[in-house]
């Protein structure tokens, strides 16, 4: 560190959410990173619906949930499938990318999951999530109305449904 | 409020981000709303790459940022264009979500410009951008293999884009 520089420095840290002031000035939220996953039969993904508080909305997205540490993505993918939707699967990777790099660490992990195969899990004890399959095209439009509310999570996966799908 | 509530209290208010507790449990990362647009020329994709000392990396990222306050998304999305890229165009919303609702209330508004004509802008003073043009192709697959680090609003802008080519 050179002389004119100043330290890094920890605001708060909580359970999911850090919260850092880099060289004095740049706010830095730090989370772990997480996974989603894009999972698609007849035509329809596998979506989940839940209620958001920190947005005050009812989110329309696809499985998604933070990697634990020493996890890989792949695993954190598998678990996460099972306990939302009881579902499991083989996982290729099809992106990742930070959701907001501005400000926030959070890094996305995106996944296909094929040959799907029931495996019952257990949900988190606050989540509160129900499984849905939507078409992906009504998806696309209800985004962009605003009649769903969807995430990063939602519209990554929708692209790539309908990609895959040829519309 | 029953009695039972416990209020939600501020825990940190900075710059870019205030930090909220609710419920006495869930943490919430309040954050301005912002745009996203994508421009396409000759089958390439309007990028800005630029210095993310959050993600201790440079990103491939699209021209992006915050909505002023009192400010319409697609007049920020004029703005920001010709702030980072010295064009301007008529914009249409292609779609707009969360960036990750479990933690933070940003939502993005993603417009697609088109018509594009010369505006010189003046980038903010903090901001070190260079402008550069992609094949999306190139950049869907720089992102899968990890050789570019891009966020949300890449991933969106470059599925949009190989999906208007017909690719």
């Amino acid at each position: 560190m050179t002389s004119n520089e100043t330290p890094d420095k920890t605001i708060y840290e909580g359970h999911i959410v850090k919260l850092e002031l880099l060289e004095g000035k740049w706010e830095a939220v730090r989370h772990a990173p997480a996974v989603v996953i894009l999972a698609l039969r007849d035509g329809k993904m596998l979506c989940v619906r839940q209620q958001r508080r920190v947005v005050g909305a009812d989110t329309l997205e696809v499985p998604a949930g933070l990697i634990d540490e020493g996890e890989t993505p792949e695993a954190a993918a598998r678990r996460e499938l099972s306990e939302e939707t009881n579902f499991d699967g083989d996982m290729t990777l099809l992106t990742r990318f930070y959701s907001s790099p501005g400000f926030c660490d959070e890094e996305l992990f995106v996944f296909r999951a094929e040959n799907l195969v029931d495996k019952p899990g257990t949900p988190d004890a606050d989540e509160d999530i129900t499984v849905e399959w939507h078409d992906p095209s009504h998806v696309l439009e209800a985004l962009r109305t605003g009649r769903e509310k969807g995430s990063a999570s939602t519209i990554t996966a929708t692209l790539f449904a309908l990609r895959e799908l040829g519309r």
